[in-house]
């Protein structure tokens, strides 16, 4: 009988961010699949789960590149979409690990359709992403009554970031370490220069929270950063 | 020594999507305030976390009416938050339980000011939203790559989920049934008709998902639904 292939997020860093649901499922898998960047980088995901992990779980590391050349970046899928089919067809149910919600800019929905094709039945379980932790480590709210928000993850240019700041209550904005300087000034351009929040590295030890805008125009902006706008300020 | 007050995300609906976090601080307070529509209607959040409750943990049922008006509402949290804080000052600590998660769209963000306001010391526990719930369930991206997405709740005339379905890539509508036939016409006008997918009662045995525009423009569309619209489409 063919195994199934689990999705599962870890939530955004503190090993207890997870659910009972993900914890559960993890006791009974046979295989883990934690995803690297590079062969031997090590895996924040992994990292997260490993309290949760049972002795001797067999483990897959597979290396999803962070490269932008998509037609490279697709055969490596389909790639490690036909190991992990292999797998589970030899009968192991087998989950793959994603920081946050696999459904929020995970490597993991680049697989899913690959391992749909070859027959594999998937579930995905969600997990806490690093805006809701972010908001609830300040108190704050993403959004109240009738105010909307949006999530932009940042590009050089900043193109989608100005178009949610200009039509969104609150906007939350990730990865701002793509092009933080130039973000920086479009906030001050739009009069929002106090009414932003940054946390990089968010529920870890390591967690750093600012509302400087001078932090946000620095070298330093760390790869795990999310900051929070909101329009009417805080 | 005062008391503590923690807001806790209960997830979705299902008991098992809980974070080890919020069951861990359960099994450690000392009274759980669950809110309520009205008087003795009881409360989905309880029913949520009812499992993970310790026997004999001391309940304070708070009803948090919904109403429009704005000033008696103010007035309502600000009484509800006194009750709270006058249990903290007993030295009691004290949890709240929201449905999803604390920082979108909850009654736990109304009253934290309040209780800040009054000194008492708070933590926000995050939970499973309803949006990655829902795009979980049906292996579904909220984002990836570089697509844009945004949070809208339903408000009769759908002046803003117009501005979000014109200006992000993928859009969560929460609570379509408030004018979900105007939604269902907004979404054919745009070409959307089939680019969306409705799921009613989440991760409950009596969850339903449809993506047949007639049923969005309906008159059983259940309170507890949402709506994702992948303007590229599934």
């Amino acid at each position: 009988m063919k195994g199934k292939f689990y999705g599962i997020g870890v939530g955004p860093g503190d090993p207890e961010l997870i659910t009972l649901k993900a914890i559960n499922i993890l006791h009974e898998i046979d295989m883990i699949v934690s995803p690297e960047a590079r062969a031997n980088k090590g895996s924040f995901a992994y990292e997260i789960a490993a309290p949760h992990l049972p002795e001797n779980l067999e483990e897959l590391t597979l290396v999803f590149p962070m490269i932008h050349d998509r037609d490279e970046l697709e055969k490596k899928w389909k790639e490690n979409a036909e190991i992990i089919a292999g797998e589970i067809n030899k009968g192991k149910d087998v989950a793959f690990l994603t920081l946050g919600d696999p459904c929020v800019y995970s490597t993991y929905m680049y697989i899913v359709p690959h391992l749909q094709k070859l027959g594999v039945e998937i579930e995905t379980i969600p997990g806490i992403t690093s805006f809701c932790s972010v908001a609830a480590k300040m108190n704050l709210p993403l959004a109240t009554w009738e105010e909307t928000f949006g999530i932009v993850p940042l590009r050089e240019g900043c193109e989608s970031a100005e178009k949610a700041l200009d039509s969104f209550d609150n906007v939350v904005i990730m990865k701002p370490s793509h092009d933080n300087a130039l973000l920086a000034e479009k906030l001050e351009e739009r009069g929002l220069a106090d009414k932003f929040v940054m946390i990089s590295k968010c529920s870890t030890e390591e967690q750093i929270v600012t509302r400087d805008i001078n932090d946000l125009k620095g070298e330093k902006v760390p790869y795990l950063s999310t900051i929070i706008v909101k329009r009417k300020g805080f």
